[in-house]
């Protein structure tokens, strides 16, 4: 079997934990299978990196910011190969040039466009442990590039996708994927699986476990994700394209409070009006979420949507700006104090009445819905914050998702 | 003109010296020059990573180490870059393998062999100022490598070889080249210039400023190498094949306390002898200095030789073993107090009586001297390290070496 096993900033985070994870992979090793490790950088190494450049200059050039921030990974690789010599297991580092790691120039968010696997191979045949750098690349010209957010996690399922893996191991600190956030949610009860949809709806809606750009890879070349704690053996989450056992209706709720309505009131009723707003926004890059609108008075109509909480003032300093020329609107209104709650299930794409099921969860406990978004294995609604944690509790026992 | 520029670890320790770097590159880069700027890793980060590196393997394998020890020039340089962008001046930086810095893949102790230049002559064309990450260069096989003691100093001078530069300015915490270590002679004086050899007789004995490799490279490739601070604006000490103005006597006095003296007495007076000797200790890589061979009683003979003092254990232990069977000597002496003290200069090849001047100082104050040993442009002896002061000023006074 060929294992890629990715451990994040906390499971390097010092001497100790740098061993658990060397003594780890050696396991699978030593059962004769070939272990390709993909590491980030230690600990909060690389917000330290982030402070030092700000100190220097507030706004650093990107492509010497992904300079910098590459020697976070290439310490943690260096580090666990002397960890596996120490225990007496030939092992080797290798950066993004080294192995070599192609992307796009983009720089802070660049795109794997491809991975040379012969050096890897190589390594392996010579029955080394591979430690590969996350989270970083080169780009055409031999700049060093970074992958943004979740990084570390695409380069792992980018590795094995690239060189076939049997299977992807994602370490995290916790046991796997959960129906709901075991904080808010008590009897809140791990999934032994997850299609990659599920998976995919669930982290673009708070659950977090997994950057959606790994899932979306992964499911991209069905490379088989499993989702597991690197403190513990539990069996962690499979997550890949059909669940084995009977499908369940609803997989998890989840939710996320890093949201804003904007509604912007008595709109002109003609064709072009939701283009040009959403046009405004878009041309400052601000993502707009949910989107309803609704006939207002006297042959007006309102359009409400939702952003992220710390794209609110920007959205609301565009649209005032336009307020009078080009979309002729009589208000703008802003809600902060709001929370997204979803359902999810690949489940739900055949059974009607999911969604009124959550609703009346939601009216048990006394919640009013101030939107609604749908997709096929999705339910969203839009409450007031102060709600989560009831709302997520009486949703999570009508779909009976908790421990029995 | 085309400048490179090495700074030592000390001059980018914190920002505001990295700010002082950039701006002194600045200047150069202002007055339409090309500039290249060779980095080493910030203040302590060296020690930091080996230190980090011994807690985890005590003995880690030294190709990893060379992996981890290359982020420290990274660092260095992609902060530097951040500096120079703002005070508003394009600038890249560049390691070994954006360069690329080929060498041989003896880790910890590689030596170039290619530089490629075409990377920095793009950049340098687009008007930016290059920065390069210094000890540290790639193998065949794309693996780190580093450059050993003095490696950034050799970086420097390969490129400035490389790239036909018009100078090479090495910045140090010192002025430039003395004609004696100011804290030992107090009237020590700056030289302007001196002769690459005088430079590599100063440096192997114990004068320090500049690493033998990076001198010899220089020479060999005719590179005019400056020696200057880093903390003032002041001329430094011209490194060059041929010095301009009429030729010193004698350049400086040096002295290197970290010496001891090994005799062997007793040996049988019949060829083979010293062969015998000096092979055993070659075998071991202990490297002997000043040799000395006197008759002994009986028709026999005595060998004495120095050694550096971390070798002095080894050396006497390798004897000991051999002591009964090959060599057949009465015993072995040891003397750890001693120094030697040497006066270096091109100009004592034509000059005759150079040597007894210096032996006349010494006897001026009364110092006993216990070994010499001379070469075309160079005299030492070895004398009690209690003398140094005395003996060094007294010498340096003797050739009028002082501020006048």
């Amino acid at each position: 079997m060929l294992i890629v096993k990715k451990f994040g900033g906390t499971s390097v985070a010092d001497k100790e934990r740098i061993f658990n994870v060397a003594r780890r992979c050696i396991e699978d090793y030593k059962k004769g299978n070939d272990v390709v490790v993909v590491l980030s950088a230690m600990g909060k190494q690389t917000d330290v990196l982030l402070a030092q450049a700000r100190d220097i200059n507030p706004n650093p050039p990107k492509r010497e910011m992904d300079m910098l921030l590459t020697i976070g990974e290439q310490t943690s690789v260096a580090l666990m190969a002397m960890a596996m010599d120490s225990l007496g297991v030939p092992a080797v580092s290798l950066n993004a040039f080294q192995v070599a790691m192609h992307t796009t120039s983009n720089y802070g968010n660049a795109r794997l466009k491809r991975i040379d696997t012969e050096r890897i191979r190589n390594e392996l045949e010579s029955r080394k442990i591979v430690i590969v750098t996350g989270f970083q690349g080169i780009d055409k010209a031999d700049n060093y590039t970074t992958l943004g957010r979740g990084g570390s996690d695409t380069t792992a399922v980018a590795l094995a996708a690239a060189l076939k893996a049997d299977a992807c191991e994602i370490f995290t600190d916790v046991d796997g994927v959960y129906t709901a956030d075991p904080r808010i949610v008590k009897n809140a009860r791990k999934l032994d699986e997850i299609t990659y949809d599920e998976m995919l709806d669930l982290a673009s809606l708070g659950a977090g476990v997994l950057h959606n750009r790994s899932v979306e890879m992964a499911k991209k070349y069905g490379v088989p994700l499993v989702v597991r704690s690197s403190l513990n053996f539990s069996e962690g989450t499979v997550v890949r394209e059909e669940v084995n056992v009977e499908k369940m209706l609803v997989s998890g709720v989840a939710c996320d409070k890093n949201t804003a309505r904007i509604s912007v009131i008595g709109l002109e009723d003609q064709p072009g009006v939701a283009f040009k707003l959403f046009n405004h926004l878009a041309k400052h890059n601000i993502n707009v979420d949910i989107i309803l609108q609704s006939v207002g008075r006297d042959g007006t109509k309102d359009i409400s949507f939702t952003v992220a909480e710390d794209a609110v003032e920007d959205a609301v300093a565009i649209l005032e700006r336009h307020k009078q020329s080009s979309l002729k609107c009589d208000k703008i209104d802003v809600e902060k104090n709001v929370a997204k709650v979803s359902i999810v299930g690949a489940g739900m794409m055949s059974n009607p009445g999911v969604a009124s099921k959550m609703f009346e969860a939601l009216y048990d406990v006394g919640v009013n819905i101030k939107m609604i978004s749908t997709s096929e294995i999705r339910v969203t609604v839009l409450i007031d914050e102060a709600h989560v944690e009831k709302a997520m509790n009486s949703v999570h026992d009508k779909f009976t998702l908790g421990d029995l």
